[in-house]
């Protein structure tokens, strides 16, 4: 007699994931979809100005809240929001206190984009 | 004098947008990254066996419980979870009440992969 197999397979779960880290502004992958990749990140105070000159970033806040300043205003992103900001268009993330976000960009984007500096962090790390 | 303009830009919140539609199975886009797109939908019931040969397929839930069958077993999906349906991997979504979720994907995928029939619905409606 033959058995039918049902395996279970196990979803991403963001809140396990986070605790696996604390340190902030350093991305994790936790996931993949074609040559995208989704990345955890905690942060908090003040980013660098940068863009990405070759393609958007979309941010989904998962806990806190982002605020991501550009050069003529900014915009306030909270739990259950996202957006995404346009290829090209320098903004700097700022949170007050620890916001706990998710990024979505193609794999190979530095969090920096192109201006370096200590706040770059190892890139295509996964959690 | 010159006055600084400080232009404050809005964030997608997912429940405003919920409430803009009722209707089952109609994947609305809410946000664009580079050609990929982000949908928003309700589904209840069970969906039709379909996948998608040239993409994976991503699925946030945000309330309520998503259960993805495939041919070999299956994955429950909870609020703060997500699952990414590797291309060409046969899936049969499922939830037994309402339940509202996130789904990312290329640009001109179409819900029913090729399978067509009743369930396919219109693409690239925005909300």
């Amino acid at each position: 007699m033959q058995t039918v197999q049902s395996k279970s397979y196990k979803a991403i779960n963001f809140s396990e994931k986070f605790k696996l880290f604390s340190e902030q502004w350093t991305p994790k992958v936790v996931a993949e979809l074609n040559d995208y990749q989704f990345k955890i990140v905690r942060i908090e105070g003040d980013f660098v100005w940068h863009d990405h000159p070759e393609t958007d970033e979309a941010f989904i806040v998962l806990d806190g809240e982002l605020r991501i300043d550009f050069r003529d205003g900014f915009v306030t992103i909270k739990p259950g929001e996202m957006y995404v900001v346009p290829k090209g268009v320098a903004h700097k993330p700022y949170a007050e206190t620890e916001v706990r976000l998710m990024l979505i960009e193609p794999r190979g984007v530095l969090n920096t984009g192109h201006e370096g500096g200590e706040r770059t962090a190892q890139n295509d790390v996964w959690v």
